[in-house]
């Protein structure tokens, strides 16, 4: 296939991840996380997000979200979300059947959630015959490619404490909001009353590696056998530890992820040369979602693999990663040009 | 931690497979396994298991055994297992959770199902307050380091069919069983009538890597949407299917399982000058199951990790594993001796 | 409690139906539904339905809904719906928890789903990350007490197959839209296509009777299990068998919504003469949605109940029963009008 | 269908039953439990089983233990029962697909569990792989028909609590107990420290009436919203609570259950004179479980329906009920020596 835009989980693994797994390939190791590696690694995520979070690492985004709504919710608990959520549109109902409750979802002009839009769900507490509102959950960056501030996250989580409860953040991609916000994970989450959080790494240069970052430790009850109970606790354990180790310690996260936002603006600036093609959103991290004939995208399509987002709406989405190439995006634009 | 025997999945991974990942790690591939990797090994897997086979790549063992059971299974049927069965006592009720059916268990004197103790569970048909039996699923080697013949299984299989019912096999020890009947995959599972199969290589050299493999193609309905799903959908697939090439094409499946029977062979040889070491079952692979006084136990705890398998009656089991050498034996010999 | 229009089950039990009961309670009879009582009414729901049909009798509109749900879709599957529909409101997420699947809702002027609103949820097929669309429910009457027409059922339905998707109907109040529309049951669901029901009778003079009645023959698997798995299996069925007989040949069923409708006519017609109100919904079976002033509203409420329909609207929903009477209007608008 | 001994869900109704539902059905009650009468019984189910009791009513006994369970239970747990007991044997797997959890089924001699029995399935505790022991759950009296002293139960109790779990009882016939044993619905449930209880009535001369009882405050904890996702919410509740109603203040539940359990009483002594039949269990309640030839079984059942219990034993449930007279045994022991 050729190099594109498809998605950053088409890239492959930076080769600090590669090292680190090749690294702990030595003796024995305890399974399902009672190593070494797992222990340094858990002591990471604390200095990373604070002391009193706690992580628990699974197989992928779908999971983590799935343990996360889990640990906040019962069945009968509802969560808020924009209409564009992962957990809403992307996860072939997962958390209806895995938690079985029920997402409350909300149109939104970006996918961003704000405090007016949640209190559009926010009633029929108390009354038996509604799933009880009881978390929101907000993707950072959202599905949309667009960005929160620390205080719209803030006013989130103040809203959910406040009616007693809980905000998740997707995060996905995390490392690419931390870098556009030029803010620490922890500001973004702990910091701001997040109280619990999928910290992802998969599509930032990691080969399989994502996480369920309990912050707030009332959540933090029996999830390890839930984990299990869900088929995501892997054996080999300290082989993801040591990809999240690499990716924390040594700068990767930043460097993937400021890389790859990078080639997004430069995409999206080069675009401005290309009338037919109208850029949807604000261009904040490593996504840009254009709006395009129809027969130019089909055109397109033959040699390049990419999602259509809206096909109502004539809408694509082209995602950058840590190893897209200047001269992939000067590729791209001139046959988009040609077209 | 000390190298002992405490599982095959602490040791780590195979070399062929870290090169096979890394090999694979070049340029952009389409994720969710619509690359040109998994596009061979899921040929590979037919040339395997025969052309009708389907391959669901999926995180771990459980996962594949419970999205097998949910092939086989609404929630309303019941699925006849061993007592110690992986998917009984070691999942943490998973299948329940997930699936919603029930499991009948057997108690059975060597972990092994026959169709007499199968049939204490088969009545209760078209009587709509009991679950209905729908599926017999044995594991291959057995969780006490049995086997199964291939007529033990075809046995099985038959009657599982005669009375409209299918045979799951756990096999996520699999090539440790071919290498010890001297049979192929194919003979133990398809030619004798097996309807699906948890194909694991974790615990012989892999990274991460398990797949449910559907042989009746009437069970391969929707799969794809159910693995989604269940957060068992990997996106950087390639580097899961390229770990099964390694381990399928380059005859690596065999050398390590060789290895890890031919160590528990010594392991059990060496255990014969213990006097208070009795070992439980038939040594078949590469497990042995000892009874011993439990001061010995705990001494040898302090140096070694293993798991206590029946506490009332003082047995553990020891593992070997593809990189076990002769020199770990003999030093756990000696310390078993010496204490 | 005053008698009043908060719901039409906080009336009680038609003559006719409490005296049915009575007279099954007569020697013994099978417990589970194999009576002859229940013969004699499986066999009458074939001659209401069409001799394809099978009834399975349930508690309540909730189990109902969520049998045919099961009946239709597995967890990976999904079924669009109005917004306002009681599946997606009114049950706690009852189809989430108990068959794990999506609902896909459609916001609507006034609660009745058109080929083109459905159609705006019908994409996605194949693609494994999203749920995927396998049914259409639709009530009748809406739950805003709108009727669809035979025609607009009917076109549903064949969008419904069209897609190889199937069309459910929630008849909670099934008598009220036949006695509207002038039709007869078969008419508004079988003859049109409908491939199962929630055919409900307690909202209209039975103690407790629903049933889930299946049209379509292919989906009519090994509900009988499902149902008793549900906890929805009554073991003295008889009793309500016999209610359901006494509703469909007594021609209870049509004195009851025939009154309860024309009330709903009277009581709209007395409205009329008090300006603040503004009934918002053409009143088409026995409901009457107004939007009146919070004030009148909550002055209201200390002598009557009823449910706020939509609070940021100030739009309240009024029930008319079959024991309504002429008095119970007057003395309604009267209150009404002296606030 | 003869009058016989198949269940005592084969029998009608209590005329007071009846009549106490005719009384009820006067005027408008709000549906849902929020009306008076229901106001009423459950200030008598507190002095009945004491001032901390919450009761929700439910349609059938699998609705009752559905919910109980689900109170002590998240999908991570399991509860111990005997192997013979309800909620294992007879309710088509709803506690694995509506919960989630494992069932820990103990083989028992006579149905009862014992301290020492429980204590064979508590281990693993901590041990994220297996389902962590929650409940014990007991039948009083066994689906075998016999019964636990009050101290018994009290030991049971006792174990469940200084393991941090909680004790169910599956009290679908307590009445019948409360009569064999001499003591109050309250000296075997909440002075034993019974954590919540399934109670039941339909059985012993109701229409159609169950219980969820909490005894345990701290399991009281959003119920309603999950009875009502369970579909177990009745409308017109009413009509539910003054079967309680009569059943509680007038002495029907002791007149019924004693007659019943006389009636067992006379069976079992005409009985005697039939030397093939072989009594299995002592007779203390109003159920005779008998081993006979598989002949004289086949003959019987040409004109009496009883449920076969041990095909492989050849032994039979017979059930007495409260409207069983003396002549009904007389013809059946007559039919039962003709053979």
């Amino acid at each position: 296939m050729k190099r594109g835009f498809g998605s950053d989980n088409h890239s492959g693994v930076s080769p600090e991840v590669l090292k680190a797994i090749a690294d702990a390939n030595v003796e024995h190791a305890l399974a399902y996380g009672d190593d070494e590696y797992c222990e340094r690694v858990v002591k990471l995520f604390k200095t990373t997000f604070g002391e009193q979070a706690s992580v628990y690492f699974v197989f992928n985004g779908t999971g983590a979200n799935v343990l996360n709504i889990d640990a906040m919710c019962r069945s009968h608990h509802a969560v808020v979300c924009a209409e564009t959520a992962h957990i809403n549109v992307d996860e072939c109902g997962a958390p209806q059947r895995i938690v079985g409750c029920r997402l409350l979802t909300v149109p939104t002009p970006d996918g961003k959630l704000t405090p007016e839009l949640v209190k559009t769900q926010l009633h029929g507490f108390g009354f038996e015959h509604h799933s009880q509102p009881r978390a929101i959950s907000i993707s950072q960056p959202t599905e949309l490619g667009t960005l929160y501030t620390v205080e719209e996250i803030k006013a989130l989580a103040d809203l959910a404490h406040s009616y007693g409860m809980y905000l998740h953040v997707d995060g996905a991609r995390l490392a690419n909001a931390a870098v556009a916000l030029g803010c620490s994970f922890k500001e973004m989450t702990t910091d701001c009353g997040v109280d619990c959080l999928s910290f992802g790494g998969t599509k930032n240069g990691l080969l399989m590696g994502e996480s369920s970052v309990i912050l707030n430790t009332e959540l933090d009850v029996d999830l390890k056998y839930r984990r299990k109970q869900m088929s995501q606790l892997c054996s080999k354990m300290r082989f993801m530890a040591v990809q999240f180790e690499a990716y924390l310690t040594t700068g990767l996260w930043r460097r993937n992820a400021e890389h790859s936002n990078q080639m997004a603006q430069l995409l999206y600036a080069e675009l401005q040369s290309v009338p037919q093609v109208k850029v949807m959103y604000p261009v904040q991290v490593n996504s840009v979602f254009a709006q395009l004939p129809r027969d130019v995208w089909t055109a397109l399509q033959q040699d390049y693999f990419f999602y259509d987002w809206d096909e109502a709406e004539n809408v694509v989405r082209w995602m950058c990663s840590f190893d897209t190439t200047v001269e992939d995006i000067k590729n791209f634009v001139a046959a988009l040009r040609n077209i």
